[in-house]
């Protein structure tokens, strides 16, 4: 699908300079655009490459002034960066449309889809299940009993959804997720042996989750384990049974948060993080990656580091420490050796 | 569907105290129950919420006296808890019952059904499969050919098993683990390029293992990986090739192991541990998360901790003197200008 | 399907010593092999096990003096390792041998696929796709439109491939592998709340990488995520959006690369490693397993250890002295005592 220089300045209310007609298909940036593709020149750093990328329009700010002959058509606008992320967001609701029932799909005769949904091959809706308006579900993604997701949800190919859950409007889910597996529950028996808990509750999605490829949330032993309203969560994450995340907060890949951990809004959690069970982390605390938080934090907005964690300033004075620390230790048994004979000396 | 508190009674050999006729559907917490669920107070800890409860029918030890009014019909049974833990039980039966084969399904002609067995749409049976009577495999599922399932075993939605790999009897796997993909092994080259190593064999999980949503067991390159009776595993772990895992040894969520390590049995692993390849760990090692176990532990019970890991009692105390490691070299700087001061003076 | 001793040493140019005629149906380690098996001797260490081995073909070097009676027929080769390793590819070749459309599949009408073409039962291809010759795509496996696959490439039961992405010739991908998913990008609002960046960029992977089970490759913001010929991902790994990871980069399990970052060719990272975004790392570094890279790598062939890393060697010694960090802190403590006592005395 091709656009026109003149096409997309009529969108970005824009101004042309160079060939209304030249066309393109698609978007790159400026250091790595090809003919046929559209850039943009918001940060002034980067103003060298537009005297040489090769991408055939570019959008720019009304107030730049050349310092040299382009190739490229220019599009003046307002906010170079809004614009071009306007683009970009037509751009991935065009990539991503879909709509209709492919065939063959399994819909339980008791599943009730709002309008407008897509379903893809080989997808599972299972009974009593209940899908909102405008929701895509891709290919090869199961749907357990009695689940539901809300409208404008997006749960791509092979997402699993156990019975029960509950998505909210407007989630993402990427391939591979599992939501609603057991919690890991077992009771040990005095042989060394260990009897399953039953895992009983659910999972809730609140609106506007994301949830990244391949990570993991357990149902609650009993009630539910919870993603509240906007948060983000990266791939390979494991959410562990009752745990309660909140509003708003963010949480990178290979993370792992154990069962019952409460965690506030808008704390933001770095890479392979580890949170132990049973404790609560305050709003806007925020965790250096690779760190293993074994307590609860209270005070808001602390920054943490380390494994155990504590103070990231503190934490970043020890590692320094730590790279010298044989050479510390031969530092004392200096010491001692000197001291032994001022004491022999005395 | 509904149970009244009089059916509830019979089944726990329980006696009623309020409406026999109160009726529930669900189960849940004491202090998040709402009317029309059933809740159970056994840790008097609990007691104050059972006078608050929405709940509308609860479960009470025979022996429990009441401090004041209580809204909920109760139940008073022996041993309040266990009688709980028989109806978890039973609704999670009612909850997980599935029969019958869907369809579109694929079971290829050579493969051997056992009785009463559950297949749902788009599963895939290979050549030569055989499944046991009871078994439940849920739709999405793949079982590479001439690969052997128990009784009473339950594959979730997507669970894949490759080719040739034995599961035993009452084995349980969560949605998008897999079973008996290739073990990482790769021959380096001259010219830095890598050959890989066919891998041959297969991955072998006994009864009662349980394999939470996508951890990978890989097969080995001959002979088996072994994860053995009783031994459960959480989510999103790392099984390599060759390992060999031992009965009632429980390793929590997103943990490695490396190639052709053995554990023996009881053994506990925290989350995040990473184990090196080529080791034995010894019967009722307990690993604290986010470790990393370097080297073939021995004496049987150990508590380890860090990475590289060590005793956890000296670990702990590490980590606190860690913590100040800045503030001890302060101290050996002065201490080495007192003791400069004090030769000077000599 | 069986092999006869003869039938082995015409493939291998070798001569049978015992019964031409046995037959074997599989190959087994040396100490593990039963009735019916074929294994190998190369390793002088393992002779012993040679003299007492259930297997009935044993292929040997030409040059090995017996030093007892064997009861397995022999095969005498010039180089008994690189025997076994043609039989171990034969047997892998005959055992993954898989052709034609399985039905039910989903092929869109625009999909070209290449001569020889395996397409599993419920595998979906997209519109546009390419697939090249020899390739085989199996069960649940689901290629998003317009994707790209060359030849002799095989993806594995349950590979997620989003659109747009390229995949060269003689890639392998296991199973729950997800190529494209979205990358982790959101812009953070004022009220706490964040907006979802459009991810439409790709992910490249070129010819001869291996991707082990449930990794994650993301695809990049703009532009593509790249993994360059001949890389080896193993199992659990996370690359983020816009990563470039070099020719014959080898990678062990559970590691996560953040987004942005350049690995060189010939780089190792063990497993459970994490490196932060926007950095490069130098050909042939080596990285410990739970290590953490915080920075760029400028220096080829660096080998590096911890989290934060720095050079094995010194953290080899930092790690053991942080062992006896109490006992260091007592002795500062105990010198600082002996010091106030002499500054007293004098």
């Amino acid at each position: 699908m091709q656009f026109t220089a003149q096409d997309i300045a009529f969108i970005l209310n824009g101004k042309v300079e160079g060939d209304p007609l030249i066309a393109v298909s698609q978007l790159a940036k400026i250091e790595e655009a090809t003919p046929g593709s559209l850039t943009f020149l918001a940060n002034p750093k980067y103003e060298q490459y537009l005297y040489t990328t090769n991408a055939s329009i570019a959008i720019v700010n009304d107030s730049l002034e050349l310092s040299g002959p382009v190739k490229a058509t220019l599009i003046r606008v307002e906010n170079a960066y809004s614009a071009f992320t306007v683009l970009l967001e037509k751009y991935n609701t065009y990539k991503l449309h879909k709509e209709g029932i492919e065939q063959p799909s399994f819909i339980h005769e008791t599943a009730v889809l709002g309008e407008n949904v897509y379903i893809g091959a080989f997808a599972y809706i299972g009974a009593g299940v209940k899908i909102g308006d405008n929701s895509k579900i891709y290919p090869h993604t199961y749907i357990g009993d009695n689940a539901g997701i809300g409208a404008n949800t997006t749960l791509f190919a092979n997402v699993k959804v156990y019975f029960d859950c509950v998505l909210g409007n407007n989630v993402t889910i990427h391939s591979g997720a599992v939501i609603g597996s057991d919690g890991f529950g077992f009771a040990p028996n005095a042989d060394g042996t260990y009897t399953k808990i039953a895992q009983i509750g659910n999972v809730i999605l609140e609106d506007d989750v994301e949830v990244g490829s391949n990570t993991t949330v357990d149902r609650a032993t009993m009630g539910s384990t919870i993603i509240r309203k906007g948060a983000k969560l990266d791939n390979l994450i494991q959410i562990a049974h009752n745990v309660d995340i909140g509003s708003n907060t963010v949480i990178a890949a290979q993370t792992g948060i154990s069962g019952s951990t409460k965690l506030a809004e808008n704390v933001i959690l770095g890479g392979q993080v580890g949170v132990v069970g049973h404790i609560t982390i305050a709003k806007g605390t925020q965790v250096q990656a690779q760190s293993g938080i074994s307590r609860t934090i209270k005070e808001e907005n602390t920054k943490l580091a380390g494994s155990p964690a504590f103070a990231y300033s503190s934490n970043m004075r020890s590692n320094v420490v730590l790279q010298r620390l044989p050479e510390l230790e031969r530092r004392v048994i200096e010491l001692e050796k000197i001291i032994a004979e001022l004491r022999k000396a005395d």
